[in-house]
């Protein structure tokens, strides 16, 4: 404050119309005209000093204000309450068992009477999410509090941000920057918190069965009813039959960021013993990284910064002279799934940084000391080759968490090998309408248009004579956009398709011909990637479609009327792409769709810019600037803890 | 600067005198006088608002500008500098084997020929410190570079800052910014890191052997060469017969404070799972802690701010309600060894918070499930109870660690039982005089005056008549103060101490005498406590030492004498107690030795610039403020991770 006003001397008008020049040739202006004094250079540095001065002072006044209001603030954060008998339901405490197993069911929870709001929430739709990724994330934030008496189940008792993993591995974002606690996200909606793995689930009784470890180490199962439930469990990774996985890290939770952490300053210790030999040294210091995908390049990438800005500094220098990185990837190029132009740069990038990259190969086998892998050798028959290392990353594919494969195995018309097949809408099919849905990586939207044939044809049929004529081909498309939303692209040319497969050239399509037409559209579609973007999307959808049925309901109550099906109340989920981005070690490449984007240190801020701003938090928003300024003035941190 | 700018508008000479007011009871001082007008309530209140907003505005243009410049200076931390053919000497890479035990000897590492700067270093006295705590880092912060080559032995790669395990066992500071990579700590010295325990020693050929893990896992032994030895490897737990201490945590490491806190929301999860009964409940959220210590203290008190103030907010209430937190402490008192006003100002404030005291108490085992611990009941008896519980702590006692019981057993003059005993300038007892040195928890000053006597009467009986005169006696004092100055608060009531021992009255002491009155002495001074702050001052005291040392050895090489002895160089090493503080939840207590200082959160303040003080680097004392300020705005994490 008191900065400032020196800032503002009060100017009184007298002074400032009689100003004299005390000397100099300025004198001679007196009386004969007031015009402003020309400052001189050394003034108008002196000006620019004042002024930074003002702002430097000011700024420290300021970081002292929201110092002294962060201690006061703090002060208040220490209390002294106390509580005693909390309301229990003793229905809570004894838990009637049932359902076909004759388990435990949680009917009641110990915290549904502890005050007036929860006890509101007793009657509402129990709907329970198992998982606690994007997925789960995207439902958790859009919900409205007060609609649903909300249950998540998950093992971990945070949720991640993942695309951050890679960071994490070495160490430029700390772990603790990458979750919040789950029970800080649902306490906007008072739910509850069950920490355990859904084993099992009874769909007609609506219960789920959920394996809880008590601290003894026993498991003790229970059910845990629904009305509504969401699946978000995500994948596991897919071992494409390759022997020897088990010596590999992966990186999909932050325990496997923090082995790979570990692992990696234990190689660099390893390496700089006096009695490690120079083999050993090279073979430890050796980085394998199985799938040139976004995953595996970002960590690839980490790693070699990690390499040139903290171990050059604080190593022996012969363990920077003998690391080597190594990314495997079995296509043509990396990043393979973005455009041209950014696998080419990544790849030129990679080359300059000394990144060892081994395209067209085929990962044969990983022992506990090395990687087996073939390529074409260069008279183009397949080789084998060996990398001697002590650090492997498999990064390539996913496969079927245990609770959905169980999921499929209760449903007949589930055949789909690596996720949950879901409608449009992302229920997922077979179960009871509108009780189940699934998002994210365990969830696939199905393409199959075949298997719809005869709803089709029965609402396109007009004339009901066995055969589509363009008008009513025409009725047909919007049927089918409308039921499955990603076959839009291929059936926007509706004229030319519908000559194409009109063979005979009748002007309509007989049923065969029909069939032929909707088989080939359904294997066009691609489904969509296991991305946190997809899971983070169909998570919202699901929350948005949650919001509107519970306004619904409480009219159709009202009335006594069943729930509306999802199809009265919302369209099917659309996916928006919003680009892919990647971070390749001290740059970005960012793939929006039509356009590419890629560059040095600017594009790795909007790379980090990005993230920041999809944090499910502020706090780890706050953190995560932390640890990049941190790295930033004192580099990673070199403890191997 | 254009915020500023405005903050000074050109105010027209013209406007500010015509300024008319438009309307209202003002518009009667028109023409009739010109004075300041008055300012309104309003007007004062938009003038503050203004000038806040400028403090505001200049602010964010300092943040802006501070953001500004880490990102610029972000950007050099980018390099792509390549390094290849570090010059490494051959005989580092193939290693002599010798020694006792035919280990390979590490008289030349890798990096020691890596630049021009650590070419120098080959020939200068090899330096070894075995430990990274409070004694190493009080070493390798005084020491200055270039004088010795430098070796640190620790099987952490980092140093601790233990005062703060306690808080970071809850979350309330992070693991992280508690730790400082010795390798960062070592780089100003141009010193070496060797991952590993020292697990044995040969003196006469100055070999320490370390055992070095392997990746596969296998063991390597090797030995490091030496001139100068620093043993400061810390202790561990005592275990004080107690049965069950195995199923106790311990609070002396990291890794330690991540099992605890692990454990605690281990507990807290399991207590909340529907299937847990109220029973089990209240087991598993039952903590105790044996011994009411700092440490001991800390923890409880750390305990029940979780509890208090994220516990309560985020889980079940039933989980705080069925909360209980235990201390057993074998003394009449909590912190026995602060000012009483300050153990009653602790137990007063944790009878407030229910936090359980039981004194006069004894730990008579541990199981799995729960502490066994006798009192005096009501009748004077001894009476056994059991408090069951999932959490249990012990803190109290240290033993010796594994190396410094080896060091011990090899001299035949060591016989304290819990540290290796030093001389008064923390030389080993019995080692080559001047080659070893032990600090911190390991050693012990010796405090027996009876040893010297035969050095003591030498000098002092200067008429050799066999009898001590007054006179003599003085002189002695002296000697005694120079020896063990621990001694000195207890003879300096010098003719006080003559008198009575001297039993016949004859105004000197007979040799009898002599050797009582010493013992006496001997006895009556305590050693040094455990603590962060001895082991800080002994290891500065040493890294002093060493300097002068090396200042002198340039001098004595030139005229080809030996070293001298470390009295010539430096006196004995003095202790100075800067008092003792410790966290009592929400509130701190300080013994300032003749002054206590206790409350609420001022004392806590003081009590965090104290330790935010000590801190190793500015990193970590950056990390700390952030995470209390972290805290202080969303909790404490409770992510089990």
């Amino acid at each position: 404050m008191l900065t400032v006003a020196r800032a503002c001397p009060k100017i009184s008008p007298a002074s400032h119309f009689y100003k004299l020049p005390r000397s100099g040739p300025r004198a001679r202006t007196f009386a004969t005209e007031v015009k402003p004094p020309k400052k001189s250079l050394l003034q108008r540095a002196i000006t620019v000093a004042k002024y930074t001065g003002y702002v430097a002072a000011s700024s420290v006044v300021g970081v002292g204000v929201f110092t002294a209001g962060i201690f006061i603030h703090d002060a208040f954060t220490y209390t002294e309450r106390h509580i005693d008998r909390v309301p229990v339901n003793p229905l809570a405490l004894h838990l009637e068992r049932g359902g076909k197993k004759n388990l435990p069911i949680a009917r009641i929870l110990v915290d549904d009477e502890e005050d007036d709001e929860m006890k509101k929430l007793v009657d509402k739709p129990k709907l329970v999410i198992i998982g606690g990724g994007w997925g789960a994330m995207g439902v958790l934030q859009t919900l409205h509090p007060g609609d649903y008496h909300v249950t998540v189940i998950s093992g971990e008792t945070f949720t991640t941000f993942t695309p951050l993993l890679p960071s994490a591995a070495v160490g430029t974002v700390q772990f603790r920057s990458l979750i919040e606690p789950i029970r800080k996200i649902i306490a906007r909606l008072r739910g509850h918190f069950v920490s355990g793995k859904a084993v099992d689930i009874s769909m007609h009784e609506r219960l789920v069965e959920v394996e809880t470890t008590s601290m003894g180490g026993q498991k003790q199962n229970l059910y845990i009813p629904y009305d509504k439930l969401i699946i978000a469990v995500g994948s596991t990774s897919s071992t494409h039959g390759v022997p020897g996985l088990d010596h590999c890290f992966q990186l999909k939770t932050i325990g496997d960021a923090r082995l790979i952490r570990r692992r990696i300053l234990d190689n660099f210790e390893a390496a700089s013993l006096p009695t490690t030999s120079s083999e050993e040294r090279k073979r430890l210091l050796s980085f394998v990284v199985c799938g040139g995908g976004p995953t595996g390049v970002e960590t690839a990438a980490e790693i070699f910064d990690f390499c040139q800005e903290d171990i050059m500094n604080y190593f022996p220098k012969i363990c920077r002279e003998d690391v080597s990185i190594h990314v495997i990837q079995s296509r043509g190029h990396i990043l393979n799934t973005y455009s041209e132009a950014i696998s080419n740069y990544a790849e030129a990038k990679f080359k300059r940084d000394g990144v060892n990259l081994i395209t067209n190969a085929r990962v044969a086998g990983v022992t506990p000391d090395s990687v087996i892998y073939s390529s074409h050798g260069p008279d183009g028959k397949m080789e084998q080759h060996t990398i001697p290392t002590n650090f492997t990353l498999w990064s390539t594919g996913i496969a079927m968490n245990p609770f959905a494969k169980r999921v499929t195995d209760l449903l007949p018309n589930q055949v789909h090998k690596k996720a949950i097949e879901v409608d449009a809408h992302l229920r997922v099919k077979g179960s009871p309408l509108g009780d189940i849905y699934a998002v994210g990586d365990c969830a696939t939207i199905e393409t199959s248009l075949v298997s719809h044939f005869m709803d089709f044809v029965e609402e396109a049929d007009q004339d009901k004579n066995g055969k589509i004529d363009f008008n009513e081909w025409e009725v047909m498309v919007a049927r089918i956009k409308k039921t499955i939303p990603m076959a839009e692209d291929h059936v926007s040319e509706a004229r030319e398709i519908f000559q194409m497969y009109d063979t005979n050239g009748d002007n309509s399509l007989e049923l065969n011909e029909l069939v032929r037409l909707l088989d080939d559209l359904g294997n066009k579609i691609t489904s969509l990637p296991a991305t946190a973007q997809v899971a983070s999307q169909q998570g919202k959808y699901i929350g948005k479609k949650l919001n509107k049925l519970a306004r619904q309901r409480s009219v159709l109550q009202a009335n006594e009327l069943p729930d509306t099906p999802d199809e009265a109340i919302i369209g099917p989920f659309r996916y928006f792409h919003l680009g892919s981005l990647a971070y390749i070690g001290n740059a970005a490449v960012f793939d929006l769709g039509k356009y590419s984007f890629m560059g040095g240190l600017a594009a790795m801020y909007a790379w980090r810019s990005v993230y920041w701003n999809e944090q499910v938090s502020t706090r780890t928003r706050a953190l995560l600037m932390i640890d990049w300024i941190i790295r930033g003035i004192w580099g990673r941190d070199l403890s191997r803890l």
